[in-house]
Formats: structure tokens, sequence, C-alpha cells
């Protein structure tokens, strides 16, 4: 059985042909404007058109497929909202389904961070109860309980992003709130910090972790704070669900390590001990996890 | 069908014979003091006998009874542990199927907060997705997601008290931690901050709200503050877990109103938008939600 999967981002797409155990047979990437709806996703089925080529099959052959919305949408495509592609809210499900000339009941959705805790579940190995921490330009998540994707009452759960880790002295989130773990351990709170830190101008979140892999003590110290914030939420995560396992993904998610001595030492202090013991991993499926991702949701769908 | 309920506390135990719909044929309740832990059993078995004799049957023919323990324990009755009663590891078990003279397979055992969570669905009507937080002494609270209790990989999910809701003034909590929900929105922490708001000496919880219901507006400011802190642990569970629904158990819950402000304006102020529409309600259950715990207890073990 072959399956279809797009990863829709903000600003671009990934496409696959893949196997039901994960194995990618052809690939595509490229950047894709959004303010067109329908066009992007006319460019989402050419691209996976060409991997389906690629892959030696037409799309039609494919059993069926799955794609990820960077936002909010009901599991059969309803798309709530998406600040990181400026959508609100619209039906994708007929959208995909024409662009790709297959029946609408082949086509299955998910929010992007989701699908990366469907694609730990299935091809990364991951049981029982886990969270998924993002770790990006922004920061999402996602829960697994009773080793099932938890969506809550209106589908929305897994807002890791705008829990409040810093009361002290917070700073404004792009949500309107204050304190938000976006606002503090994002891609874009490291570089603010690494600003306040007197690193040179332009240091980002990569540049950071360079300084950091050198020595430098300004660099080392932001993302120890930063895993000091991861703490915080891990420890909430903790508390509340008792999971066995985090995983962290996104581009940050390569600096883990520099992060961990900052996570465990606030897991210690701000998780009951009983539900302490969560074990905080990168994600194994590392650049691909959303991709998989579309994948492991595609499969979900025809269960 | 008839069965047993035990609501095992630190301090006192009630017990009951129900119906499979929660109607409550004959009840008991006790002192029981917990540092002998077999006569502890024992005295629970010969409550429920007596409520058996009550009901016209005898504890041979209810079909299974269910026990809450005031801590941990997992769902075949080995006790984690109970800070309340003063319990380390245990396995309860035993204890309990050889003081009644039934079966082990017919004893079914769980968290008291749990419970009450098992009765909001069973009994109270509560369906989808929710959580239950007790005021009392302390605080604790369960997850419902996906429909069922999360137990997470420890079975310790739901440890809503340890959750740090103060990081500016933090309160020390008997756990060790600092700005605990415990610390700052259980009853002991009511008659703390009454106390440092000037009221009068020696008022606690119950005295407050009848201050506040007076019109006192120290009282009023104290069950309002209050209501923030329980409407921080809300916000984090609404953007975790997306629940229809929060039930407020426990003693002081009869004060919900005096609190309900002070949750409103958090969650509007600390959920995301699509999460705050979380009801906020007292659990239809009253002062017997967990004794109906127990049942409800007893009803899933024996599905």
């Amino acid at each position: 059985m072959l399956i279809g999967a797009i990863d829709g981002g903000g600003t671009k797409v990934l496409t696959a042909v893949l196997t039901e155990t994960g194995q990618i047979l052809a690939r595509r990437q490229a950047a894709a404007p959004t303010a067109d709806v329908p066009g992007y996703f006319r460019q989402c089925a050419e691209m996976l058109a060409a991997c389906a080529g690629e892959a030696g099959c037409g799309v039609f052959s494919l059993a069926g497929v799955g794609m990820n919305i960077p936002g909010m949408v009901t599991p059969d495509g309803y798309v709530l909202g998406s600040p990181s592609a400026d959508w609100g809210r619209f039906d994708a499900r007929p959208l995909l389904s024409t662009a790709l000339g297959i029946a609408s009941e082949r086509v299955f959705f998910e929010n992007d961070i989701n699908a990366c805790a469907l694609a730990e579940q299935r091809f990364g190995g991951a049981g029982g109860d886990f969270v998924w921490i993002t770790v990006s330009t922004g920061n999402g998540g996602a829960v697994v309980a009773n080793g099932r994707l938890a969506r809550g009452g209106g589908g929305c759960a897994g807002e890791f992003g705008h829990l409040k880790v810093e009361r002290d002295k917070p700073y404004p989130c792009g949500c309107g709130g204050m304190g938000c773990l976006e606002a503090h351990a994002s891609g874009v709170a490291i570089a603010r910090r690494a600003r306040e830190a007197g690193l040179p101008d332009g240091t980002d979140a990569r540049k950071c972790e360079e300084l950091a892999r050198q020595g430098n003590a300004a660099a080392l110290a932001v993302y120890d704070q930063t895993g000091v914030y991861l703490g915080r939420a891990l420890a909430i995560a903790a508390n509340l669900l008792n999971p066995s396992h985090a995983f962290i993904g996104g581009g940050v998610s390569k600096a883990l390590d520099l992060m961990l001595p900052g996570i465990s030492r606030t897991l210690s202090a701000e998780a009951v001990p009983q539900c302490a013991g969560l074990e905080v991993l990168r994600t194994r499926l590392g650049y691909e996890a959303a991709l998989l991702g579309a994948g492991a949701v595609c499969l979900e769908g025809l269960r």
C-alpha cells in the first residue's frame, strides 16, 4: 500500500509518497504562497503528483492522502484558522480532493504538531502516553493520553505554546498574553535573549547554538534558561498527565543537549516526584517528523 | 445488581450499598484510624457489611466492591503511598477481600479524586472531555481525555494541586515546592490569606465564606483571589487539553459562586481563545461525589 503525504506549512510545502511503514519513496519541497488558497492546494496536488510519478504510480493508485494544516483543523478538513498561513475558516477537503482528482473520502487532515505525535507513535516506536513539543520559530505541542491523541472538546488540545511559564518578568506573546512558553522558549525568544545578553547583532537561535558549542558562557546561559522554561511546561504536563516520554522536535531541538540540564533541574523542582521521571528525548524522526506525520494521518484515517 | 462502595479517607470512612444507577440504599460514616492498616480495612469491611444488612442483602450477594484510596494506588489495589493516611506501599486487595470474605477479583481500587471523575461521568451525566478539581483542605484533580480517565505512564496523572500558579510571590507547599495550587487555593490557603487580610483570628474557609456573603470586602477579596489561582490551573488544563467542562468539588466548592469572577477573568486572560470556553461548574454530586465514585470504580472494574 502506498500513501500520499502533504506537510502544508505557512511558507513551504513538503510532499511525499510513502510505504505504510514510513519509507519515503519520493519527496518534493518548495516554497508555497498561501494568499491564493485554491492555488496553494493546486500546488500541493501537483507536487504530490510529481512524487507519485517518481515512485512509479499515479495519484489514483494511492490508498489515501494525509495533509497537515499549520493551524487548527477538524479531522474532516474544516480549517478553523492558521496564523502562520494567515488563513481564516474554509473547507480544505473539497479543495484538495478536487485538485488531486480523488474522492474526498480518501483525503485526511490534521494539525501539523498533532501529526508529528502520530508519526512518533506509528513510525518512531513511541508507546504509551507522551507529549510532543516543537521548538522552532514558535512553540506548539500535542498530547497522547491513554495511547490516543488528545483533541479535547473543541479539537484544540495541545496548546503548549501558551502555557504561562513566567510571571515574575513575563514577556509579551504574539497571542496577546504575557509569559507564554512561546514568548520565552521559541527560536525568536532565544534570539531576543541572545541580544539582551550582549551577543553579536543578528545572533539567531542557530548562531547562538554555535557560540554555545564554542564555550561562549552567555550563549550557554541563553540555552540553559530556555531549558528552564521548557522544563516548566514539561513539569505542567508531567503533573497533569504523567506521561512516560516527552519528544522535542523542530529546528531548535538540535540543541536539546544544551537545554537538558535546565530541563532536568526544573522537572525535579516543579514536578511531583512520582511524575518527575518523564524522559525527555529529541524526536527520532528528525526533519521529516511532520512529513511522516501526514503519512500517519492518512493511515489513521484509513483505519 | 447491587454494589458496595467504600470511600476510604485519611481520617474517616464512608461506605454504602448502591444500585448500578447510583441510588444509595444504605450508608455508614465513621472516623477511622489509619495507623493499624489491617484494622482500617477490617473496619471498612464491617461498615460495608452493616450497610448490606440494612439493604437486606449480604456482602456475598454484592456484584463487587469499589474502594477509594486517599493517595496513589494501581487499579489492582497496590497502594503506592498516601500522605493523608500516612501510608507507604502495601497491597490493599488481599486486605480488603479477606476482611470482606469475598474473592479478590470482585474488589476494585482507585484514587479518590479519580473516583470522583468517574462518578461525574457515570452518575452526573458528564460527557466528553473534562477535568475535576477538589477544593478542600488541599487540592487534587483528575483528567478525562478522549472520554477516559487519564492515568499516565505511572498511574499518577491529575496532580492539579502541584501545578505552579504563583511565581511572583510564591508560598511554600507541603510538597516542598513553591507556588503550588495547593499552597494558594486550598482551604488552608484561604484561611492563611484571611489571616493576612486582617480577618478575625480563627477565620477558616467556611467562616471566610460567611463573611464574604455578608459583604465583607476583605473576605470577598480572599475568595476572588482564590478564583484567580484556580483560574490559572484551569487555564493550564484548557490550553493543554481543551476540555469542555471543569467540575469543582470538595467542601470549598460551595463557595464557587464567590470564586467564579476570578476564575472567568483569568481564563479569558490565560487560555487561548479557542480553549477559553471551558464551562466551570460545581459537581452535581455534592458531598457524596467520592462515595458514588467508589461505586463507579466498582462498575468500571466489573465491565
